[in-house]
Formats: C-alpha cells, structure tokens, sequence
C-alpha cells in the first residue's frame, strides 16, 4: 500500500478515539514483579530470553483484551531494552501485535540526535508495516537539541504519514528545572511549544491537528490549559494520570471544545490493575485480563463523563 | 568479579587515555552506502538481518584496528536501532567486542526518562561484562527532564562503575534555541554543567574525575572553555570535531593542565577514511582497515601536539 493512502497520523489518532469514544491510552511499561504469576513463570529460568518472552506474552495479552476499548496503546521502549537485545525483539513484537490489532502505537523512547543521526531514529521507528522496522505510527522525542534535531523527525513524519510527541512540560518533580526557566517573560517549555506549534502549519489535517503532538504532564494542570491554548494544532499526549496523581478534574484543560486533541496515558493502574485492591479481590491474580478491562471501562467511564 | 574490584569508570577512561596516549574517541556510525565494498557485499540480499551481520563485521574489524591506538569507542545506537530488532542485535555484538577489546565503550544513546524508567535505561546499558545485557562504561544522556531523570543513571554508575555523559552544549546549529537561553545570567547549559558538577561531588576518584560527565561541542570553542572552568570534575566527550568542522585548535579548551578530562570524538573521517581523497587514492576500498588506522594515527598525533 503506498504511504500516500494512509490518512495523516494526527486524522488517524481523531478517528481512532471517535471509534472507540476513548481518550484513554493504555501504557505498555512491563515489569517483572508486578506481571500476573502465569505471565512470571514463562520467565521462571532467569535467562533474559525468557524474561523477554514473557514480556511478548504479556504485552499481546493485554492488547487483545484493550484493543476494542482503546484508541491507542504506548509500549514503553526501557522496559523492554533493559533485556538486551532479546526485549528489543519482544518490543517489535509487542508493537507489530498492537498495530496488527488496529490500535494506534506510540513508541515511548523519548529519542534525540541531531542530522543523519536524527533521521536514523526517526526512519528506525515511525511509519506503519513494511514502512519501518520497528512499525510505529508515532513515537516520543525530546528537544533540548533544538530544532535542527526535530526537523528529522518531522520530514519522515511527512513522508510516513507518521506522528511525534515532543516532550514540553513532563510531570515529574524536577522537569522545572530547566523547563520552566523563563528567558523575557518566556519559558523554556513554551518556547518549545511555540516550535511545534511552527512546525504544525501547513502539515494540519482534517482533524485540525498537524503531525507534531507534545507531551504536558497532568500534574500540571494550570500549565496544560497555556499549552493547549499555545498549540491549538498538536495533540497532546498526557501522562502522569493515576499513579502520578493527575485527576480527570486535572487532565479537562487538555482537550479542546469537542473532547479531541488529548490522549491520557496510564500504566500502572490498568496494566497492573490485578494488584489493586478493590481488583484483587474480584477478579484474582489468575483473572488479571478481566482486571485490566474493568480498570479500563472505568477509566474511559470516568474520562468520558468528564470531557463530554 | 565484583564490580567492587572494578577501578571507577572515571579513572579507567584516564588509565586508558594513559596507556595509549590517545583522546581520540572513535565513533561507531555505521552507514550502508559508505562501508566498504567488501562488507556491503554482506548485505547484499537486501534484508535487514543481512544488513545488520555487515554491521557487526565492519564494527568487529573496525575494533580490531583501532584497538590498540584509541582508549575508547562510541557506538551510535540510531544506525543499529534503524534496522530494527536485528540492528539492536548486532550493537550488542559491536560492544561487547569492543569491551572483550579492551576498549572503553560509551554507547550514544541520549536516552532520558524519570523515575524506575530512567533507572530500566540505567541497567539496561551501564555496567560491563555480566553487570548489564548491553555491557558499555557508560552512555550518553539527555538532561531535558530535569535533576530527577539523572539521579537514577547517577546511582547504577554508583553501583556498577560505570559513567554518563549528559548533553550540555551540543555541536548543532540550532543547540543554542533552548540551550543557550539566558535566565538571571546563566544559560541553559551553564544550569546543566551546574547540576552535573554538583552530582559529581562525593564520586571524584583517583583521576580527579566524577562518573557524571559532559557532552560539549568543538564548533564553539568559548563555551568549551566556559564548561572546562564550570565542571573541573568532570570528563567531557567533544564530538564536532573533524566532518563537523571542529579543529585541534578547537578542542583545546576542553582539556585540564595535564592534557586530560575530554576525549574528541571522530567518526565519518576515521572509519570512513577509505573514501577520503587522500587514503582512497593510497589504499583503495580494499585496504579500508589500513586508511582506518592511517587516519586514526593522524588524529592522535595533531591532537597530542597541541596537547601537551
């Protein structure tokens, strides 16, 4: 199929959470200790190879049991590379099982380079099927290299029909550090968004929203309403839900007037959702699959209600 | 062996500086069209695994050259990670030959995360032999998330020997967007060299060298000199030199009294050196490995004349 059938990355993203009537993205981050105990023994020999084919495992089970109530689903790239090679296989597999299951993947991996070496990671990873190796339809960059380093990634965006998330405003503690130093009344993170938002023009779909997308944590909610007034054509891709503390009350100034424009990423709670209490003892460790659709139906329900 | 009897990381890099008499540092970019006749051969069905054998061979016959008269290498991640599963493979091959070589590996990566997703990067890559799946010294890392994105890569250096080397000012045209920012005096990267001198405290080894060191370009020399001054512990990688447009002259500033502290990175014009006019027309594509350690050689020598 030549890449000029695929609709833009961004129209793809708009239709998937019309589809699914989700904003919910579903973090693929696996841990070992924290895996259902079926899910651990395959990994009982210790070896990386067997960690990593749990992993495999895992991440396929939890897609087959998201991919009707998702529009997307993010693997967590350092999980899987802290196997070595063998969890990078297990990483193709998980995002070609994703993609196969007509979820939307983000490749969270947070890349950067600059030139050739930029453009390297960008072809390594983004665009769909035979497209890429690794096959997925967007993936996270950071920027601190500035915008020589993005516009790599932008041009195979073009050319793939592929989307990015650049890192703005992350919601960990100490991303003001440098993020939020301000230069003639300017952030960092806003000058950052003011670059995306550049880079959006000309490139904006009939969604309204352009291939460049950012990440504003939603444990800064007063930061994500500047934001998405800052760049009214990125999507904007939301972690620190749950787990981080991010409400649905939090997230609300993500999204624009029709509900669209924000995804909200949660790991922990769904994926791993067998190990919270009012789950385990519903369901069990040996129903964690019923665990994670309840958590996710609950998770949409109360998103839903919220935006709509 | 316990990673107790390993010297630290910082003063192993100064022993093997030492014993060769080298700061060239050379980088391990591998690119298809520009490998020699020979190894492209090993591509040549076209898949991505064959692709990936050529690189483990150039990479392999390229540390076999160079072994003796540089102290370290810098594997490019990108051109691996482009083909895939099968590329991540091979970089694993690169390192530990390189490692098993003798050779000080810094995998460039410019990986970044918070939390225990930092700390999956950190494990997954610091730590030679059996500490960790990738086995390198030490890896690059990008510091846009902040002081508690570096504190995980600062602790598995602490318990595996191993180093980092942050992004501070990079070579790039358009470094300086974010990076060069001014708040209440100080740049962007002034306030990263701050933070990296200030993990290092409490880790100075015998070599007067933290594990925490620094990623500053040879295209701006002033700045060189500015981060020698604001991070006396600690090492700094120049890449820039050479292809980049950095000289000898350039990269002085970047070193201490004795003519230590920061290793000059040189990829293109080393291990491409077969298609530079003047080793193309003395050893052909045939003798690549002789252009390799002719050039490498040349780099070692003007940079020791300036140096000392």
């Amino acid at each position: 199929m030549s890449h000029n059938e695929i609709a833009s990355f961004a129209d793809r993203l708009a239709d998937a959470v019309r589809r699914t009537g989700s904003v919910t993205c579903v973090g693929i981050d696996p841990r070992l200790e924290q895996l259902p105990a079926s899910i651990q023994r395959i990994a009982d020999n210790g070896t990386l190879d067997a960690q990593a084919a749990a992993y495999t495992q895992f991440g396929c089970e939890l897609i087959d049991v998201v991919k009707d109530r998702v529009a997307c689903v993010k693997p967590q790239a350092a999980f899987f590379e802290q196997l070595g090679p063998a969890g990078m296989v297990s990483l193709g597999q998980v995002i070609r099982h994703a993609s196969d299951a007509g979820l939307m993947v983000i490749t969270d991996a947070k890349r950067n380079d600059i030139g050739s070496t930029a453009t390297a990671y960008a072809q390594a990873y983004l665009g769909v099927g035979e497209a890429s190796p690794w096959g997925s339809d967007s993936l996270t960059v950071s920027p601190y290299l500035g915008r020589d380093s993005l516009e790599p990634f932008v041009e195979v965006c073009d050319a793939r029909a592929a989307g990015v998330f650049v890192l703005v405003k992350t919601s960990n503690p100490g991303g003001g550090l440098l993020q939020d130093r301000l230069t003639d009344g300017q952030t960092v993170y806003a000058r950052v968004a003011e670059l995306i938002e550049e880079l959006n023009q000309g490139r904006i779909g009939k969604s309204g929203y352009g291939p460049i997308g950012a990440v504003v944590g939603a444990t800064y909610p007063e930061q994500l309403a500047e934001m998405r007034a800052a760049m009214p054509s990125s999507w904007i891709l939301i972690p620190g839900f749950g787990a981080q503390g991010g409400t649905a009350q939090d997230v609300l100034a993500g999204f624009d007037d029709q509900g669209m424009g924000a995804i909200v990423n949660n790991s922990r709670n769904l994926i791993f959702a067998h190990r919270r209490p009012e789950f385990a003892e519903k369901f069990g460790d040996a129903r964690w699959q019923d665990a994670v659709s309840a958590a996710t139906d609950e998770m949409n329900a109360v998103l839903a209600q919220r935006i709509s």
